[in-house]
């Protein structure tokens, strides 16, 4: 196991995902196989470094000269991806410690999640990598990803955005789906590693070098299982003080474990053993996919609350009441107002507001009260965090039918009212950037609530750095996770705990 | 109180949701009145009957002349909407029961939400109304929807897709926003009431109307409060019956209560009171609004699940661990493939394929065995409902940079890639046809799960009747609470709980 390495003090797997100069064995010509579709995947991203295909049987693989063995690149190669069947694999490892290869990253499968034959020759596979100090991805990886040399190596092609997230996954699946949604969520994805098989480098491996890794702020892994051996919660406890660990655990459950056994070769442990694991190393466990990505988009984004009690702001009653509510069921405090801070909001507001916290707006056509009050409370030093309902882009729009007919009237009204709706539609470019400037000022996370598109959010998100949601009590959620890890940064070192 | 009424025992709102001829008293030409606004909307939608605007001081309003009073219409109408100042509506009332008017919704509001005075106008309202026996929806009441006439006599211009799902909402805002999302997520609706203060009509009232609505399938209801005397078990254990009833409850807590209490006029009761009503009466209650909006899409679209036994079908293995998880940890079962069940798939899939529930596809680029592996597990007496993974549309597009540059032989290939991709992301036709089949001939609800983009959720229901959801953990949700709504329907009639 890596951990127990001696010479693994500061773990280098720089050549795994920003690599310059990187070959393919297993390249191929044949659109059906995966050493062609990654080959293309890399091509196609613009790959910022050179590749290099190998295969005996090609002179050229879409158009870039191809090469019989490593033996004959023009240079050194950093990486080398395989793709070829399984039982090549073992020579080939020899044929890369000739070459000294640092890295190799295995997406050929048939290996260990096989049976028992398959497992004889991953062994093999890695005991060879071993003998010359290779660092092994996989087998069984679904790729990996890295923005700064902008390096898709992965089955699917994924476009992430670029970001200070970086994730491993020991299902590929989950992974590569994680980065082609949070493109559609707008969260930013720095390096990205499909663990497969785990032969050589585990996820506590990519963990330590994420932790040293100074363009990943934030850590996101799906993990099914560790080896035994593993040190987990003792990595994590100085990683989680570093930067967030977002963990979310499958195979929790008998059916899960037995689902997981399947499909890879990690064996899923016990349940309760991760929970404890968990919690005593600070890292941040999320019960649900969902919750994964929005936590990932705030963790990033946002500070972190210094306490649990929440201010919540809304145009309409109801969605207050709906936050108010998940805050006092998950973990959140929402306090009364002071005299002060009321009478601060009576001197803008109609006098028909609620008096309380959450703050209700009365609705006004002329004047938009909303960035005035959003301030005020973002001062009141008796919130630790803020629920803004309302502010920023709707998630949906309110328009009129295209096809009515009617009076000249009716028709230029709907045109007027149109333009109007349009307006109020349209980005409230000040609204945001008004509640950035707030976040850093005040220093307290400002969630908002928009029901509906993500599409909405992620412009949020792109345009402004603020997060947003389609529904309260995502933003609880959110915050409440944030609120247990602040806790556990700021509680004393020997009684951390999440 | 309606309930207490002798002549009450089969209420007919038609008129108020269906009605033919309106007549709006307060019509407005000044478009920053509600007057002008929700008069635009109804006239924008097409409304199907005819609108009679009255204001004395208007020769005609948005094309259409105006009328002195409801005295000077040139036919009786059905249903009055005032959007007057509170002061004059006692009076307007009066006129209203002169000339026989059936049903009147008050949008105005400064009555018992506004203070002790507001209460004492609305008292008198209320009892001038039930002098002439004339039912009142509101006061301050955000409006009603009706698709048989088209009826939008909301204040903002949503366009609600048809459907059959009615809904009450005490809020307004989580009303009308619910219709307005409810057309990105494809639920379709029948009738929408906000009812306001419920100063006559209440929640129940609607309820038992809907329950005899032969266009109503499915009821949806935000709640904050009911008066003390109001039967609610008595009235919704009759209805579960029939059909059911999502409430989602809002004042659950402290904070949450003290909020409504500040916007609506309705008394927040204790929860725990609450919570037994729904559970002995059969209600589905939801505790998230997004748990809302995706209950309704199944209950409204699927047969019930007879049990809790869940067959998962994956195209990756990590999402179906996942799932499994979920289900097991939220009441749902995932029982194991028996022999006779695994030997038919053996016959189909590559030999590593899992052996096991959930089924987890081998990936294949020739051959997409989903479709019949989904009618297998279809076909297992063993289970109750299906997840199925990765059918039907994706949520997210796997593509390809667009500025790449390259060898033309680079360029071809993504050419020859970005089509094979693109017919994989189409609209998987034959799919989705075959679950809509497979869901009608098993009688099982199949559950379409697909990471992302809430538009191909959208297309999925409008074009096959397919319900599906961004992730597994929503779809077991829904699940959960179908199986819960069902045991209820199946125990002895005197042991109903849910």
């Amino acid at each position: 196991m890596a951990a127990q390495k001696p010479n693994m003090k500061t773990l280098d797997l720089d050549g795994i995902f920003n690599p310059e100069r990187i070959a393919m064995i297993g390249a191929s010509a044949n659109p059906r196989k995966w050493g062609f579709i990654i080959l293309l995947n890399i091509l196609k991203a613009n790959y910022r470094g050179r590749v290099y295909p190998i295969n005996p049987r090609e002179a050229s693989i879409l158009g870039y000269p191809c090469y019989r063995s490593l033996r004959d690149l023009p240079e050194k190669v950093d990486m080398v991806l395989i793709t070829t069947p399984a039982k090549v694999v073992p020579d080939l490892i020899d044929e890369c410690g000739a070459q000294r290869i640092p890295y190799v990253i295995v997406i050929t499968s048939d290996f260990s999640e096989a049976g028992p034959e398959g497992a004889a020759l991953e062994r093999d596979v890695v005991a060879r990598a071993e003998k010359y100090g290779i660092r092994l991805v996989g087998p069984n990886s679904m790729g990996v990803f890295g923005s700064k040399t902008n390096l898709h190596a992965t089955m699917p092609p994924v476009m992430p955005i670029h970001g200070n997230v970086s994730m491993f996954s020991q299902s590929g699946n989950v992974g590569v789906q994680m980065l082609a949604w949070g493109e559609q969520e707008g969260l930013g994805f720095n390096k990205f590693v499909s663990s497969g098989n785990e032969g050589d480098l585990n996820c506590i491996d990519y963990l330590r070098y994420f932790a040293e890794d100074r363009d990943t702020g934030v850590i996101l892994g799906y993990l099914e299982g560790i080896e035994p051996g593993a040190n987990l919660v003792a990595e994590a406890k100085k990683i989680s003080r570093k930067k967030p660990i977002l963990v979310f655990k499958g195979g929790r459950t008998e059916a899960g474990g037995k689902a997981a056994a399947s499909h890879s070769a990690a064996m899923a442990g016990e349940n309760e053993i991760f929970r404890a694991a968990f919690r005593q190393s600070g890292m941040v466990e999320v019960k649900t996919s969902q919750a994964l990505m929005d936590c990932a988009k705030a963790f990033s984004h946002y500070p972190l609350p210094r306490g649990n009690r929440v201010g919540i702001i809304t145009r309409g009653g109801g969605w207050g009441v709906i936050t108010a509510d998940f805050c006092e069921e998950n973990g959140l405090v929402v306090p009364p107002l002071p005299e002060k801070i009321i009478k601060k909001f009576n001197q803008i507001l109609p006098k028909y507001w609620s008096h309380g916290n959450p703050v209700d707006l009365v609705a006004t056509i002329s004047h938009d009260p909303y960035p005035e009050c959003l301030e005020i409370l973002s001062r009141w030093e008796g919130i630790d965090a803020i629920i803004a309902l309302g502010a920023g882009r709707r998630g949906f729009t309110y328009r009129y039918s295209k096809d009515v007919t009617g009076p000249q009237e009716v028709m230029d009204a709907i045109r007027m009212a149109s333009t109007f709706i349009e307006q109020r539609n349209q980005i409230p470019d000040e609204m945001l950037k008004g509640v950035r400037q707030l976040i850093v000022k005040s220093k307290k996370p400002i969630i908002v609530v928009a029901i509906g598109s993500e599409k909405s959010h992620k412009l949020n998100l792109a345009d402004y750095q603020v997060v947003s949601y389609p529904t309260p009590e995502r933003a609880v959620r959110v915050l409440w996770q944030m609120y247990k890890y602040s806790r556990f940064l700021n509680s004393p070192q020997d009684e951390r705990k999440f």
